[in-house]
């Protein structure tokens, strides 16, 4: 097996976290959080989402976040922008990267968005053209490409579709979600060959939900086809918003333990990342990453 | 990567599992609850283990157990032995397989059975002379192999030459253990590699504990180098000794989640080990696999 020298880690707990988390974490609790992980040596946060106040309004404060974090140059921060007025808002508080969304699922984007995945186009090329226009970054979230709470498996061949046309409008890279947690690592083999014959690995990254149990198996496999980005949240925030209990996004600090101790290099530091988790606990529930588990079996 | 078609589960939870609980389970249920692993497609369960009832009290009705269990001719019943006390006692219930076990860190070794690895060699090979005699199959357990809590990391040459001196006295197949579970995937391809130089795949099995949320992501580069034998316990049972309320063995319910999703034939009915976990979840605290925890999540 090959496995890379570097890995960046996309620091996904203040937006994919939050947004699953049933408690409105104070926002001036999100904005120290978000400082201690600035300074933890990561190089990409995603502080918040734009979009509508009444559809996530456990991140009705991302304005006033934006504003108020203290930047680290090193740092790229982003933000889930779904729309213009999401933008124009995104732009107003100079955010570096947007952040666009899709599901690889009809049945889950018109339940998440309420518009078909063709619906959805228009308003991402609009976004994508003004975002290019305004010099920023964008990352694209394809999302339930593993599997969907409503479809089941989903053809690769729609994936492949959709990140071309997401490539087409401007986007940078693609992170490929298994929005559920139910990918397997021979899964994982098969999605990455097919979509490795299209676009190259440096526009791939991929975003692994833990539920059941396989986040790490799959960034392995993730990793021995070339693929060197990943999603995580601090702590394993987030759960699972189709099984209420079942584990998070795959824990920063578990992906950190295992990369650093096979000798993969982050850049981040583990200990900040366990104090970024100790603190967001005291805002929500329980976190379930391991690391965690440990930490409170010690005290 | 390269996986195989098939993989042998080897169910620990009775005697590993069980071990490391805090509660003591009853008698009877104990029996019902290997009955219900007896029927799941599995080959073999490790029952308990005959060590003197004062050491691990919670499995001091070895006996009652290896009596009383019904026998299903598909599947072998083994159980650890820890002397030849032991060894005429799992002898008079007619124990299949016998489980010899042995540290690779000396502190361990002597911490756990107050012996040297040199003191405790005499008393194995003996176990193993009259388990031979009386026709059975011997397994070996190497525990602390990819780290101690008292010694950090082993060399794996100590592991080789431990190995090397079971396989010597007739031990038909060793257990690679991850004890506290630190081991991580780059860790098993070196210890691995060096280990299958001296000894064939097939006299080789790895238990892996997720503690640290790596032991999936272990299986899999296990496999990659044509390992088909895995140690877990059904819904993650265990614990670790040395951080209370972490996560315990492998659950043999994630395993199978994994496997099974990814083609490869295990044998076992995934439903009947939800059902066993369920059972046991009567006796015991909560159990720590991904699977339960979904399996809660909707009740």
């Amino acid at each position: 097996m090959n496995f890379p020298k570097n890995v960046s880690i996309k620091e996904v707990g203040p937006r994919d976290g939050l947004q699953n988390e049933s408690e409105m974490v104070p926002t001036d609790a999100k904005i120290e959080w978000i400082n201690m992980l600035s300074d933890s040596g990561t190089s990409y946060i995603e502080i918040s989402s734009f979009v509508h106040p009444d559809w996530i309004p456990q991140l009705k404060d991302a304005t006033e976040v934006a504003k108020k974090i203290k930047r680290n140059p090193n740092v790229t921060y982003a933000a889930l922008v779904p729309n213009n007025t999401g933008l124009e808002r995104a732009l107003e508080v100079n955010i570096d990267e947007v952040c666009l969304f899709l599901s690889a699922s009809q049945t889950h984007n018109k339940k998440n968005i309420n518009k078909t995945i063709e619906e959805t186009y228009p308003i991402l090329e609009s976004v994508s053209t003004e975002s290019k226009r305004a010099n920023k970054a964008i990352r694209g979230y394809v999302s339930t490409v593993f599997g969907c709470p409503y479809e089941g498996e989903i053809d690769t061949n729609k994936v492949i579709m959709i990140c071309d046309n997401l490539y087409t409008m401007g986007v940078d890279e693609i992170s490929i979600g298994d929005t559920i947690g139910v990918a397997n690592p021979a899964q994982v083999a098969r999605v990455l060959e097919q979509l490795l014959r299209y676009f190259p690995k440096e526009k791939l990254a991929m975003h692994f939900h833990n539920t059941r149990g396989t986040a790490l198996a799959n960034v392995l496999v993730a990793m021995n086809y070339g693929i060197t980005k990943f999603d995580s949240a601090v702590g394993g925030l987030g759960g699972c918003p189709y099984a209420k209990g079942a584990s998070g996004n795959l824990a920063t600090d578990d992906l950190l333990y295992m990369l650093h101790r096979m000798g993969i290099i982050t850049g981040i530091d583990e200990n900040n990342i366990i104090d970024a988790a100790l603190y967001i606990e005291n805002y929500v529930k329980n976190l379930s990453s391991h690391q965690m588990k440990i930490l409170k079996s010690e005290r």
